[in-house]
């Protein structure tokens, strides 16, 4: 029986790991491998204290940080949790891992285009994140695929850096806040383009273009752009705890201050619970919390009481 | 007229720093000097990726960090904020510097014993934070000074680490919850000393032991230790907030999930904000989180609107 089992192996969940180990916890870190969206992320400039590393680099200093600790790891996908008298998850291979209490961080997914030329220029001019690489677009031409929040505030970040922004939306009309559309729309150097898909991403080592296609006329048009920010949304990796615990509508676990789930004894931290901003450092700081929380309910649950003697 | 002012120097003063800057915020960092608490921390193995550092070490990096980007530094201590037509922070030296939106985070320190030897052998034996510096202690007798959750969390934090741990405090009872009493008062390796007062510590190049006095009798009593946990308590930088905004009891920043405290358009985060986790890499991921919060309020409240020109 492990006192906790983290679920997820990226920053939050590294950290979490890190923060248990270090309070003596008999922890278990299940991942079908560690590293999460850091293995998706090329170059990082805002992970404090490092002005450049890469996500592979800044995920191998946290797995070895975390095996300094000897954190047992396993390599195993969680596909569900039954409780008992404490917890189970269940592994896509069957097998089941009792644990007193449960820290999930399986993190989440930026929705893709699904287009030709995304996976291939994805860290090569297509970004999942204007708040991550904005600042990589100094001087570049860019478009922003999206007509929500997120893909109007990257577009307001990009203004003071980038010379020209295309703004790309199949719907017909922006679902941004109102307050949102003066600043895009306004901005000298945004061009606008309602009810338009992606049809095609183009470019030799780098991005150098998109095609995008008129829904209603068919009618196509090419813009060259350096840089492609696809913002149209994410996926939260909660669908094995449909039904176990509270998620919100965009299926983000529900956590409290504490990180507390729905569910006495189990926490949850990272990109996998709501809130607007997914970033590293955050997701750390939050897998140092959700940890310390967990502890804190072995400890008054009277369930390490072992230590004791 | 700046965007942001950010008040405080640590690690959440500086990551917040950072995101500002990202966002090309016109942003200034007021602190005295740069590090905050990092500057009296010795060794640091809980910064998640890196094994081991020191607080001068970490400070260093983050100070590079926002220098990198360029923020504007001022050596400066806040006295005072008034509300004008916008927020304008008065320095100790009576500068007044007026900004859009602030972001304290200022930060705490550990309240003192106040007892000969305790400076000396600070980071020489002397720690204010068990959940960072237990494990530094394997195989060490200790002393943990405190009789409230803070204590007798770090002393069930020391169970699996100590040989031995004196538990002394100054109250003729715990104040801590009773459900901690039993893993402590129980655990063979501990021992308590209820209504007794730390009067010296000594040692060589480390700790070696402390004097303790009963209140009452006067008696004295040397305890061998090779380390000793002051967690007596913690002091926010709050004072030049009071009437301003909102804090709690301990004189901490009242948030909410936004990092926005009770007047619209100032942010906190850090050691400053109530929370029971004082860490390094929390304060970072709150400062991220404030700043990219204030930038939210910025653009939301109409008060970037020249970025569209």
């Amino acid at each position: 029986m492990y006192d906790l089992a983290i679920i997820g192996g990226g920053p939050a969940g590294m950290t979490a790991a890190i923060y248990a180990a270090r309070k003596v916890l008999n922890t278990v870190l299940l991942a079908p491998e560690l590293g999460g969206q850091l293995l998706l992320t090329g170059n990082i400039q805002n992970w404090p204290g490092t002005i450049k590393t890469g996500g592979f680099e800044l995920s191998e200093s946290l797995r070895r940080h975390v095996e300094h600790y000897g954190v047992e790891q396993r390599p195993a996908e969680a596909v569900e949790i039954k409780r008992s008298a404490e917890f189970e998850v269940v592994t896509a291979e069957g097998k089941s891992i009792p644990a007193k209490a449960l820290l999930i961080a399986t993190g989440g997914r930026a929705k893709q285009l699904h287009v030709p030329g995304e996976e291939e220029f994805a860290g090569r001019g297509v970004s999942y994140c204007a708040t991550c690489d904005a600042p990589l677009f100094k001087d570049k031409r860019v478009a922003v695929i999206g007509g929500g929040n997120t893909a109007f505030e990257g577009t307001i970040d990009l203004l003071p850096i980038a010379t020209e922004i295309h703004v790309v939306d199949i719907a017909d009309q922006w679902f941004a806040d109102p307050i949102l559309h003066g600043p895009v729309i306004n901005a000298k150097k945004v061009s606008t383009y309602q009810g338009h898909r992606v049809v095609e991403i183009w470019g030799d080592q780098f991005v150098k273009g998109l095609v995008i296609e008129a829904r209603q006329t068919g009618e196509r048009k090419e813009l060259a752009v350096e840089g492609l920010f696809v913002e149209i949304g994410r996926t939260p990796n909660t669908d094995f705890l449909r039904g176990f615990i509270a998620l919100n509508e965009q299926g983000e676990i529900i956590v409290d201050r504490d990180f507390k789930t729905s569910v006495p004894g189990v926490f949850a931290a990272g990109d996998v619970i709501e809130g607007l901003d997914k970033q590293i450092v955050i997701s750390a700081g939050q897998g140092a919390q959700a940890a310390l929380s967990a502890y804190r309910y072995l400890l008054e649950s009277g369930k390490l009481e072992e230590r004791a003697t």
